[in-house]
């Protein structure tokens, strides 16, 4: 699946306002959004909630995390395949909370170019996504772990970690694309994130814990229609 | 929920045979079986597929694992909350593909009981079963893992493991109800296993990997219909 | 080597005070009041300190950890063979700074006993004692993680907890000594913690940070003496 | 410390042929080749060793592995600190045997160099070579597992992998040394890894498991000597 960007990522993380079935009706309100706008925005839902989420929308979806294995005898485990038969079309790697080592995102990464499948692999700081990028990911997604679920956009927060990362990226590997993310809320956060050259955003609680997601969502891409 | 003993459960694991849309009709088929025989069928679908096919049934369907963290910013985990939100009736804890440490399975327990979920915790000898007992969970399964996926079945291979997991978890806590795997195939096996003091089995190629999945499981129910 | 109880052990944890050539000097503090006392004090050095201070003292002395893998290719983990070559007489396992699964334990606990090594497993609950406890270790060892460091000492501030545990642990398996930990830097402390049934406690930084070694130590043991 | 190259980096592992007092003796035999013919012979005995050997030799000693944390309430965890005191000169990190996070190789790196200590990260492919060299350690070490401990050295049997590690370290960041291991047991093997544009070599059992450790120490430096 080819990715239409600047991309907005909205990661559903373990919050219980977008758990079960309401991990469904999120998705359904994204979707709106990008039917309406054509901006795209994808989602990754919790682990329990990727095939039935999948199986309801038509946006992008992904797997919050993935595990070195192949199928077989991986009780408890993630597979790729089972992240493309669930109907993802790709996966987040080494979240902040998720952490896996280097060698297992090697191994992932080269997998899932054989499967299909897109990699988004986080970063905590620029040397660390410019060591993610000379894995070959699709795409990089800084983000400061300290500055997560604040609200301060590291956009604007911390502009020289993101510049940084851009910078580092370009000369270890310029075919992986940047995201950046935490403290995102706002379409000025976006803007100001794409001006720093990335490629889109990766959010979390500035959506899930919206009151109105409908409106959450159109506030992220509202500059990026003009 | 109550669940009616004896019990099999079937793990899908991460085989490629009960992944994505074919969780589903595997899940049928053990529904079917439960109607005809009124024999609990339970499932462990891989966790991407969880809440897809917990949303197809109305049999008791199992997490294959639960991390001990709580809902929130926790991205790539499976809380308990997601695991019920998913419509799940409890977990699958410990499974040797997939070992968690005891103060984890301390926590995860006692969170159970306040959800109203059930626990399963594997474990690998008859002092480790005797160890998970204390933690008091619903039920321990002793499954020594060189057996598991041999088709050579614990409860005729080395019944004496399952007699002294038995003893010691009567000795410990005698609330909890043991089950035993690894090698599982016929009603044979699942005879054996209940006249050694199990209420049940825990078993997946035997099921998974069949080419009739209506035939393997009548298979196995069979000898508990007379 | 036998132990003579009640027991004192002191863990340095990675505290800088008893780091390198300061452990030496810890430990001969520590043989000094053995010597002068009788009382059995116990240490246990940082893992890269561990031979260099068994070489130096008579003490009986502890690794603060092993891992479940036998000697060989095995970069940067610690043998149960490692620790025997460099002269220690037991591991501590499970501490809440370093937890390992039940089962890796398990494996730990047999093999320490066919090489003559004493093994104190650690736990935070009295059901995660207990659990302990199952697997037949020489010695438990109670520490709530929320007292440790704290200086209120677990023998007072949660007696209930010491006194579960010494009577799960007699019910699961009486050949296991409990310890208590957590809080612990006076001898009133460890009259307190004995009285609750234990034979013992295991302490860190009430001497480890103390001005004054030797008057920490005499401090703990001195009611003994009476 | 500055090191000379060529550097022969020698990892004792778990091996029991150089554990205890062995580790010692080995390290003194290092020691008199260094002395004898000026090449840097540096030694990684097993973590428990690690201050008793540095006690005895004058040769460069390093950590087998170190832990991202700092001094404090880590009982059984290796900080920087504590290789530091133990006498080391520097620390391995990511060996095959022991992966760590990049996340977490990026704090240790940053912290030696505030702490004036050689990082040597290992790493099993050419991309994961290049994602370390973006961490900025002293020496990054190319070996993949496939090779290690067979006597097929990875500098002849596989010089493509060696010699796109080295590629890609110059792209990402030429400070950053190269060696290479896996298989490495002569001084042919070592002359072929030089030319290949590492700066020395990392072994163990071509030197631990030699009946003669000084003919085999010998073997390795001998064509460096014309």
């Amino acid at each position: 699946m080819e990715i239409k960007f600047p991309l907005i990522l909205i990661n559903f993380k373990a919050y219980p306002q977008s758990s079960g079935k309401k991990s469904v009706e999120l998705a359904k309100v994204a979707e709106e959004v990008w039917k309406e706008t054509g901006i795209t925005i994808a989602v990754a839902p919790q682990l329990t909630d990727l095939a039935l989420v999948a199986s309801q929308v038509e946006i992008p979806i992904f797997s919050q995390h993935s595990d070195p294995v192949t199928p077989g005898s991986r009780t408890g485990h993630v597979t790729l395949e089972a992240v493309k038969d669930a109907g993802a079309i790709g996966t987040m790697l080494n979240h902040s909370e998720r952490r896996i080592r280097a060698d297992e995102i090697d191994v992932i990464v080269k997998k899932a170019k054989e499967l299909g499948l897109i990699t988004v692999v986080c970063a905590n700081t620029p040397e660390v996504t410019a060591a993610m990028a000379a894995l070959g990911p699709d795409m990089v997604a800084i983000e400061p772990p300290e500055l997560i679920g604040t609200g301060i956009p590291v956009s604007k927060a911390k502009p020289e970690i993101v510049q940084d990362s851009v910078k580092l990226v370009q000369k270890v590997n310029p075919d992986v694309k940047v995201l950046c993310g935490a403290g995102i809320s706002t379409g000025e956060d976006v803007v100001a994130a794409l001006k720093l050259g990335t490629k889109g955003v990766l959010l979390a609680s500035g959506v899930v814990k919206a009151k109105d997601w409908k409106k959450a969502i159109y506030d992220l891409v509202d500059p990026l229609l003009k």
